[in-house]
């Protein structure tokens, strides 16, 4: 039996093996990727992003066993894209995979891979399609931090669900630099610590006026994972924000949306590759290099020249 | 007089203008570029990265000042790809400032581009070129965390300081991640903290391999930034990696590849802008996009399609 067949049976392994071969770009992977895709469709994708240290990963294994308690299949993506100064997250996750039942309902998966420019949020994507075509109901993706990589990486959710901590403090200046745009739900964690209700209600005020415009209002729930507090709120309010989003339309429009931009990062690998074999064998390139060292030319002349030179125009 | 007759007078408010225009890429900025280009290449770049809370930017203040007693002009760059979580980079940067010469021997600026995917590494590097120009001797680059948009800035600096603090703690973890690589010196700054030593000594046995197969031992200085000590001996490591890199090719040999990486990059995003226009007019990708929704096709043949379909093959 093939890995793909063991795969469509539900075999674990098969499902590890597959999602390393995707996420390494393995040869034809675009063609597996192409095969799972029909399958999959139905699992709904949760994003859950947040500051280092807010506590993320207890949160997100806290909404799994929910899920599970509701009869649901959960997969969790854990991503974090600059680990060097956080570190060990595989062995995070086999500690937080003790904590979870172990009759195949809740598969955890890091995802810690540096170096793949540009290319962490499409394998992300990649590992959720994956993932989806396996038959899980919910994809549970978390990420430190909130770069460009890890937008991108978040934007690709149904629902976002971004994680403060009472100490994140001038909230305001974090809604300002671009959560507010991605947010569907606060969850504020660790909120038996000080300065939880203050947080809580900053942020309302400030979310007011978006509220006011808007046909959903971005709830702030105080939540304690650690000792099981609010979490069935958290929930309610993320099945609340997919069922908004499904009746309004913008489910679907956001899922467009998506795919739009997943043909075009397919397309942008492709031409790359073809561009750099082209220069590779056209032109003289080290001796243009040389000029440009001796600023006898200039980078941006040159590719100018280069570009009109080449078929790509 | 234009702007950059008086840029080239050496007016840092034409500065100012000049650098903010190549960051948003206002029209024609890659001529404006094409002009500075070969009026650059004097200043050596040195790059600073750490994890939050390193002290970096105290540290690379105190180079700075250091550098200025020696005549030396300065450039700053700090550059916060991440900073929703940080935020108040601006404010900090206005109360650096006051920390400096007034004299205009130190510029300092700013760089919180977010949104920018895949563009902050080129327009700093742009950012350097206008400095550069404008008569710098030392372009100091500080980013903060080390994931692949900070590491390909990284990467444009002739000699790159890692700053780690004693809590950093796994610095053997943070070597694996990558670090190794791009790190010339290390800085543990706040060495007055416990567990100073320990870390220093780690690193060392870490480097240990390392530097007996290279030319250039990695030196690790533990550094107090806000007593002002060691500095002067970090900064004389810095010189010594700099007439090292120097006489042994490897510092044309670093520039040369940082020049062929800026080719591509441009190449790259002029193929983008002309992929977009191609798709918007050649085909119905609204309809497919539909089909992909459905599951009716999957973006994976679709982009293989579209790709063969075009020119670029």
């Amino acid at each position: 039996m093939t890995v793909l067949e063991r795969f469509f049976q539900g075999d674990q392994a098969a499902l590890a093996r597959i999602v390393s071969y995707i996420e390494d770009c393995g040869d034809n992977f675009l063609d597996l990727l192409s095969k799972l895709y029909p399958k999959a469709g139905n699992a709904v994708k949760i994003g859950f992003t947040g500051p280092p240290g807010a506590g993320k990963s207890s949160l997100v294994n806290c909404i799994a066993k929910l899920l599970v308690n509701e009869g649901k299949k959960i997969g969790i993506i854990a991503v974090d894209p600059s680990s060097p100064f956080t570190g060990g997250a595989l062995l995070g996750d086999r500690i937080r995979m003790h904590d979870m039942p172990s009759d195949g309902s809740v598969y955890i998966r890091s995802m810690a891979t540096r170096g793949s420019s540009g290319g962490l949020a499409g394998a992300t994507d990649n590992v959720t399609i994956a993932l989806d075509a396996f038959g899980f109901d919910y994809i549970l993706i978390e990420t430190v931090g909130v770069g460009q990589v890890e937008l991108d990486i978040i934007n690709t959710c149904d629902t976002v669900v971004v994680i403060l901590v009472p100490e994140s403090g001038d909230a305001v200046q974090a809604l300002k630099a671009g959560l507010m745009e991605i947010a569907d739900i606060f969850a504020i964690n660790k909120a038996d610590r000080p300065l939880s209700d203050s947080i809580v209600a900053e942020l309302n005020s400030v979310l007011m006026m978006k509220n006011e415009k808007s046909d959903w209002a971005i709830p702030v729930i105080p939540t304690e994972a650690i000792n099981n507090k609010n979490i069935d709120k958290l929930l309610a309010k993320i099945h609340g924000h997919i069922e908004y989003a499904q009746s309004s339309g913008k489910f679907k429009a956001h899922r467009i949306e998506q795919i739009r931009r997943k043909i075009f990062d397919i397309l942008h690998k492709r031409m790359h590759d073809v561009m750099l074999k082209k220069l590779d064998r056209a032109t003289d390139l080290d001796h243009i290099v040389e000029d440009i060292y001796e600023r006898k030319a200039d980078p941006f002349q040159v590719s100018t020249r280069l570009f009109e030179m080449s078929d790509f125009g």
